[in-house]
């Protein structure tokens, strides 16, 4: 009886519920369809204080097909596929948009700015929207002021980079008086991925086939120096001598995934590392292996501080539903916050929100 | 060569970074010299970026008394520990007071108050500060309405609550797309603490002693309900049917610490569990042991959910050491948040912050 009173305070009491009881509904715009795109449709349909009032893809033979379809669900929704972003958000007015249609900010801006000219929040999973600043000052500078010109926010998000190696890594430092060295790895079977992922790792490739698409910049995780400096600028670190590498994991025995077989001497995945080093000293690194077949797949933080941390994610943070997780729940957050480019450092705590339970 | 000049794009273009620079030292008052409150002026004295400005406690022993005499530093500091607080305040203006004298929120309000009216803001060990809507709504109204009216931000933190069993576990939460059940469980051995928590956890006491001090709410670990509820209200889960316990750990050999000795058939320690039930069956439950001698110290958090989640720190959070980090390191997210009485959910996701390096 007590507690049913002391929980009944709390629910009015705490902060940032009001605006949510009066905006019961999240009124989303799925912007890209792809595996990523199709399971955030599904998220959201699910959820009863998301509505769903639209889709967008460039692909001719996605175009005016009902989501439902597209993301294996029986019961048509209404919702058509549109490939007129402006046309679309003009009529559907979203809140946010979802937005999951490729990793490099250069190819993605223009459908940001959309969205932003549009009146509508976005998350993204553009990886190099994580730390726009670092590779694209100019452009990150141009998206701060169209999301402050139209009091939105825009956020780059995800499981990596967004969570594990980063904003989970700046947690876990949070109980230290004092800091000299973190490092962050990552072991990701990708036997359990989706097919784009499989292939964006040289799965299957040979070795010349993936050094050669390494130095093309083809191959290889887009977004594991951004982790890197967004760490970096949380603790207020600064990076001046950085060494990255991305090199083939290569095994000895024959890994069949739903998607591809790899070869014993085909390249089975990537081993990918960033290290940032002072005085010649390691202090800061992340460390990034994604193949089929791998075991004991993890993440966890070592720090070295006052006290030390470990820190473990036992089985590593699923990634393709993680991802649409991550996604979903910033959602309301960037909604509540302030106009502006953000990055996962000036949000509050990410964190599952129940609909109404 | 290339990633330096990246590095210095993103230490200018990071938001947030710029107050800061124009306020190099925070002007800091320890309120509350007890063992966490010296333990948070031998920090502050060690960062560059925090400057400690003053001192208050209400023991005459420790009055005038300079604060590295109190903290084991051999060099004076000239901080005298004074007992008014208003006139301290007053003359040495902070724009931020760590606090830490009490547990419990009607005690320490009068202390809070003090605070916010001198135009400080306020970070505190205070555990019913967790939520204080919790149990004292009105007062928590009271601090509310003091802090927005200075234009200050008042937040209870600390390690336990604040962290480990709240602001971890929504966290881990993040990449969820649903979410069934959380469990926590948190295992300290006391013998590595404090003397005061020692006693608080009623270590070297006889069963009849312990249940006698249960019952007159002298002993148990204060603030575990507080994060049961700051989980709920974080995840937006409603709680009707919540059962708290606290029974006696007793061990059947002597174990010493540096403090005292708990021989065999005494109590060692506190089992505390807070649960959460719907239609008969638990969805959040917060277990907490505490005792000395524990074997095997670990804070895991059990998500079932979508996907499933495990996140363990191996060996456990270290108690006093990351209450005094996790207090300083909110101090600047506190300073350069917005007014009012706010939660951990409210702020960014608290981190350590290098001074300069």
């Amino acid at each position: 009886m007590r507690f049913r009173q002391l929980a009944r305070r709390v629910e009015g009491s705490v902060k940032g519920k009001t605006k949510e009881k009066e905006k019961p509904r999240l009124r989303v715009v799925q912007y890209g369809l792809g595996p990523i795109g199709v399971a955030a449709v599904r998220a959201v349909l699910a959820r009863p204080d998301f509505e769903l009032v639209g889709a967008i893809d460039i692909d001719p033979e996605k175009l005016d097909r009902d989501v439902a379809d597209l993301s294996g669900l029986k019961r048509p929704t209404g919702i058509r596929v549109s490939n007129r972003p402006e046309e679309l958000l003009a009529v559907t007015r979203p809140q946010v948009v979802l937005h999951t249609t490729g990793s490099r900010l250069p190819a993605v801006f223009p459908q940001l700015k959309v969205c932003l000219e549009a009146g509508a929040n976005v998350v993204s999973t553009c990886e190099e929207l994580l730390l726009p600043s670092l590779r694209h000052p100019q452009l990150a500078d141009q998206l701060d002021s169209l999301a402050n010109g139209r009091n939105v926010t825009l956020l780059g998000t995800g499981v990596n980079p967004g969570f594990v190696m980063d904003t989970v890594v700046l947690l876990a430092t949070a109980p230290c008086t004092e800091l000299r060295a973190v490092r962050v790895e990552r072991v990701v079977d990708a036997a359990t991925r989706r097919l784009p992922l499989q292939k964006k790792i040289g799965a299957g490739m040979t070795r010349i086939e993936f050094k050669r698409k390494v130095e093309k910049q083809e191959l290889g995780h887009v977004g594991l120096l951004e982790s890197l400096h967004l760490v970096a600028a949380g603790l207020g670190w600064k990076l001046e001598d950085v060494e990255e590498k991305i090199a083939p994991v290569v095994l000895s025995k024959t890994v069949r995934t739903p998607y591809l077989t790899v070869k014993a001497g085909q390249v089975a995945g990537i081993h990918h590392t960033c290290r940032a080093k002072r005085d010649g000293k390691e202090f800061l690194s992340l460390d990034l292996q994604m193949y089929v077949g791998a075991k004991a797949p993890h993440d966890e933080v070592r720090i070295d501080g006052t006290p030390p941390i470990t820190l473990r994610f036992e089985g590593g943070v699923a990634g393709d539903t993680a991802t649409v997780g991550i996604l979903l729940n910033m959602a309301p957050l960037v909604v509540s916050s302030g106009p502006g480019l953000k990055t996962m450092i000036d949000l509050p705590v990410p964190r599952f929100r129940a609909s109404s339970v």
